[in-house]
Formats: C-alpha cells, sequence, structure tokens
C-alpha cells in the first residue's frame, strides 16, 4: 500500500509514528510531509529506514492509497494547519489514518469528503465497542508470551517490541506483534490503544488481543506502555501486565535517562528494583521474569561508549541485554535470551 | 433529603449500595423497595442502620426527594422491571440518582419525563468531561492521605474508609473522604467512578480529586478500589495508589477469603506479600506505609471466633487491626495507628 505520512515541523525527532512507519510498517511510504524540510530526503536525516522524497504539501506527493498522520502534538488535537493537506488526500480517495486523541471521524468536513470521495477515516485510539473486564484466561492460550516492559515512557519499548519480532521470524519461528499503542497499530494494522480504553477495561482489552491470535503463533512480542513507578501512566502499564499474563519480560531503559520523562521531580529507579517491582507485581496472576534488558543509546555518541552503556546496564540487570537496534549482534543476543 | 432506595429482589445481603447509603449517607430515608420484602422493615434485616419500611412500589412508598438506584446487576444494566418505580419518581417531580453502567440520562422516557416534571438524572458513574493525565502532584496537599487498599474486591475498602472518617471527626479531626465509586458518590454527595474514566486518566482522575479537598482538610481518607494482584482490576488500583500519592495505607482483607472473588483459580497471596507489593509499588512515587489492617468478618459467627480472626490478621500483617463495624475498640485502635 502507498502512503504519504503527514509530519509537519517535527521531521523526524519529534515524529515517533512517522519513523515508526518507515521503518517497521509494511508501506510503500512515496512522501513525508514536511513544511519545514521540503525538498530534503528522509535518508538525510535517519538511517536504516526506507527512504522517501520530504515534500511541503500534498499537492508536492506523488498518489498514494493512504494518509497517515505520523506526528502528535502534546495534547493530542487536531493542528488546523494540517486541514488542507488531510482535505486533499479525501479528495483525491485515499485513506487517512490518525492515532490522534481528536478523532477524525468526528469531523464533520472529514466525513462529508470521505463519503463523497470513497475513503475510509480509521482514528486507531477509538476503542472497540464491545470490551470488557479481563476473564483471568490468557496464559491458555498455546503462544509463548513475550512483554516488553519499561523503566519510562519513549525508552523504546515498541521498537524492541518490533526488532524482537523480525528477529525472530529471521530464524523461522511464528512471531507475531501485539500492538498496544497508536504506531504500533499503524504498523500491524490491528490492536487497541489501550490507553484509551475504560479503565477497568485494560486488562480486558489486553487479554481480548491475546486471545485472538494466540493460539495462531509460537510467540507473541506484547507491545508494553509506559512504566509501573510512573506518576500518571502506571494503571495502564499494570493492566497490561496482568491482563497479557506474560512469561517473560523485556526490561526497556533510555541510556542516561534518571528522571521521568516529563516529571523531572521523580528519579528513576535503579534497574533492579524494577525487575524486583515488576517480577513481584506479575507473581499473584502469572509468573513472569525478567529474563532481557534493551537499551536504547540513540543519545551516547560512539559505538565504544554505547557498549560500555549496554555492559554497565548489563551489569546492573544480571541478565542478557543490549541496543537492538544499534548493535546486530546484542540483538541476537537478547533474543536468545528471550526465546 | 427525603430518599427512596430501590433495590428489588437483592436486599439486603446484594444491595450494597443500599446498605452504605442507609448507613452512612446523610438521607432520610423513608422506604426501600424490594417486591419480594415488601411489609417488612430494614431493622429486621440489618443492624446499625437507620431503619425504614421496606415497600413493594413507589405506590406505596411516602413523599421523597430522590430515588436511589440502591443495587446494580452484573453488567451493570438496567432492568426493565425498575421502569414503572423510575417513571413514578421523575413523575412526581423527584431525582434520580444511579450509579448504573447503563446511564438514565440516556433514555429518552426519563430524560422527557424529568423535563416535563422538573427532576434531574444523576449518573454517578458519568465521568467529568475535564480529565487529564496526572501531574503527580497530589502529594502537595497539607492534608495527611490515607487510602484504603484491599486483598480483593468486595473486602470493605468503602466501608472502613467511611468508618475511619467518622471516628475521626467524633475525636475533633477535620476528616474527609475522597469517593471513587458509586456508593461512596451517593454517600458523600461528589467523587469520580475512578473505573469508568479512560485509562490513560486513571490517576489524573484521583489526583483532580485530592486537589478539590486535600487544603480544607487535616486528613483525607481516599476509598480504594480492587486489588493489585486481581486479574482484572488492578490497573484501577495501580492508578489510584499513584494518583492519591498517599502517605498510609490501611490493608483491608475479608476474614476467610482465600481465592479472588469470581476468579477461584486465583489464590489471594498472604497479608505480607500485600503489604510488600503497595508499598514497593508506591515508593517511586510516594513513600507509603501499610500502618493497620482492617478485616470485614461479618462471614464469622460469634464475636470469639471474630476476635481470634482479628489477632490473626494483626499478626500476619505485623499492624494494629481490627472489625472496624463489629467492634469499636477496634475502630479506635486502628484509627489510633493511622492519625
Amino acid at each position: 500500500m502507498k502512503a504519504v505520512i503527514l509530519a509537519h515541523e517535527q521531521f523526524p525527532d519529534r515524529a515517533k509514528t512517522a519513523l515508526g512507519v518507515l521503518r517497521y510498517g509494511d508501506h510503500d511510504v512515496v512522501a513525508v510531509l514536511d513544511r519545514d524540510r521540503a525538498g530534503d530526503r528522509v535518508a538525510d536525516h535517519v538511517r536504516d529506514v526506507q527512504d522517501a522524497p520530504v515534500v511541503a504539501s500534498m499537492a508536492d506527493a506523488p498518489d498514494a492509497d493512504v494518509l497517515i498522520i505520523g506526528i502528535a502534538p502534546i495534547g493530542g488535537g487536531f493542528e488546523e494547519s494540517w486541514r488542507p493537506d488531510v482535505r486533499a488526500a479525501l479528495e483525491s480517495g485515499m485513506d487517512v489514518v490518525s492515532g490522534l486523541h481528536h478523532f477524525l471521524a468526528d469531523d464533520d468536513e472529514f466525513v462529508a469528503l470521505a463519503a463523497e470521495h470513497g475513503g475510509e477515516i480509521d482514528d486507531v485510539r477509538r476503542p472497540p465497542a464491545d470490551l470488557g473486564v479481563a476473564d483471568g484466561v490468557a496464559s491458555d492460550v498455546t503462544a509463548e508470551v513475550v512483554l516488553t516492559v519499561g523503566t519510562d515512557c519513549s525508552v523504546g519499548k515498541m521498537t524492541v517490541t518490533e526488532e524482537l519480532a523480525r528477529a525472530a521470524r529471521d530464524r523461522g519461528v511464528d512471531a507475531a506483534v501485539v500492538p498496544t499503542g497508536q504506531t504500533g497499530i499503524m504498523i500491524e494494522g490491528w490492536g487497541t490503544c489501550v490507553d484509551r480504553v475504560v479503565s477497568d477495561f485494560t486488562a480486558g482489552a489486553v487479554e481480548d488481543m491475546i486471545l485472538e491470535v494466540g493460539d495462531d503463533h509460537d510467540v507473541l512480542f506484547v507491545e508494553g506502555q509506559g512504566s509501573i513507578a510512573h506518576p500518571a501512566y502506571s494503571a495502564v502499564t499494570c493492566g497490561i501486565l496482568h491482563g497479557a499474563q506474560p512469561d517473560s519480560l523485556v526490561l526497556c531503559h533510555a541510556a542516561g535517562r534518571d528522571r521521568v520523562h516529563g516529571y523531572e521531580e521523580y528519579a528513576l529507579p535503579d534497574p533492579e528494583t524494577y525487575v524486583d517491582l515488576y517480577e513481584s507485581l506479575a507473581a499473584p496472576v502469572h509468573e513472569a521474569s525478567v529474563v532481557a534488558g534493551a537499551l536504547n543509546t540513540v543519545n551516547v555518541d560512539g559505538d565504544g561508549d554505547a557498549r560500555g552503556a549496554v555492559a554497565d546496564y548489563e551489569t546492573a540487570l544480571d541478565a542478557p541485554a543490549g541496543d537492538l537496534v544499534r548493535f546486530a549482534d546484542d540483538r541476537e543476543r537478547v533474543l536468545e535470551a528471550v526465546l
């Protein structure tokens, strides 16, 4: 499927969703919209993802099947400056996929344009209507369940989930991803945004997904969210932990991060403390062990220093760890510990 | 305010909300509706709550200001057999208060009757429209914050919260309750049903309530929900723990309960394990200690055996504990440990 990704004024550093789709999606990305970087190419900014031209607006983009909103401003609102591009996409019959909190399918103009030209609007954050409380049965599936957990938000849980699933498939393992956030859902083409469901249904929403695919694969890699020690987001983390009933956990961390992102008055506990917290909290529902660690070293200059940071993290965790994007051998070693 | 409480076919044993309002509300309850027990009195069934006649329908009830739906069927739906009573209440200009998942204000007939006769429909489970993620600032309030936590659902957290607040006020302490569930909200006349909010806003919904009243009182008693080891509801429990940022925890348990209610394949961990789980999970956000325990001995026959169960629980917890409803001296001892 040919896709255009909207990332105005935020590509690449604040365009997490755009990068995720470029790196892991099976879309053929024909253009990225960023009016501040028109004329550049993706490859000028990011390695190891598919390349595409960066253009100023839909008028400069090649024909495509879908427009993906690849950025999320704080608050998740729709920026009116994006309206001409969304309008142009719908007028040409394209679908539009959005992970914004503000649903595009609630916008009268967009709904009318989609109806007129035959496109569809997919708000991936809109929860299914038939959710309910968990039955506590996720561990009944035949697949091994691996959950990425984190020391904080934005440490790379989605990326690690995708990397592990790909590496497992390269070894011939039938691995699937269970996506729980908007970027993972756009990449995988299914899933539920767990942070948007009714709180009582948090575990149930994850359980539903595990049951949906858990007997069709050997291993499920479940995308975690937030952190169990986060002052605002821990409820979602806890619901995923108990709803997914994982067998193994991979603890994701960002090198150098020592305060909660956006909540700087809160120090991050030590990695050992996270291991204890996740394992002891999982145990009454379903025993799970932290079998490996994943360290995001994107902010560490030089591979030597990055190797050092990984070694330190491995020692703190007392488990195999690595940067799964930066070092291919790390990816294999972590996968080995997980399988 | 004069109130009629609807509890058809479920009074008193399956009418938790009705009992809560009878025991702790400041409503003058003029009748309970239960067509199976018409002609009885509340006092025939329950001690230590205000007495009222039990009648078959609104036609037999004295004049009142409000009809309270005092029961919740599994699933939280509205039973059509209650419609004549709700209709009669609205036709007489009464307000109707409901904690059902199914909102009465979405029922066209009820909305029309309320508009015509001047009554109001209050669905206490409907979340406020302006919720957001927590800022992590609940501990900034001047009040001491005490949270009731549990080993399971339905162990008495709401009751313990109300008992502690009343006992504290009897000592001259300016104590307030922060209600997080439908019964507590009906008793207190304000609050947010935390299990109904968007999961990402769980902690934020609690934080908002703490900030709203936390500088106006000496002590806040926050009503907990669920259990941190529950296979379905732990997300809500975790969000309340981190959103409220309590200083002290009271661990509530039901004597003899050793399996998760409704999830019998799950054993309850030991009380010590709960203490470790709650304290270690609270610590990264705000340090909290389990300072006391509350044991619901309603299913223990004989005060001697109940005293024995309390003593065992106290030993397991290594903290003062008691049945705050059954034994007045327990209530004082537990309060002493909390204040």
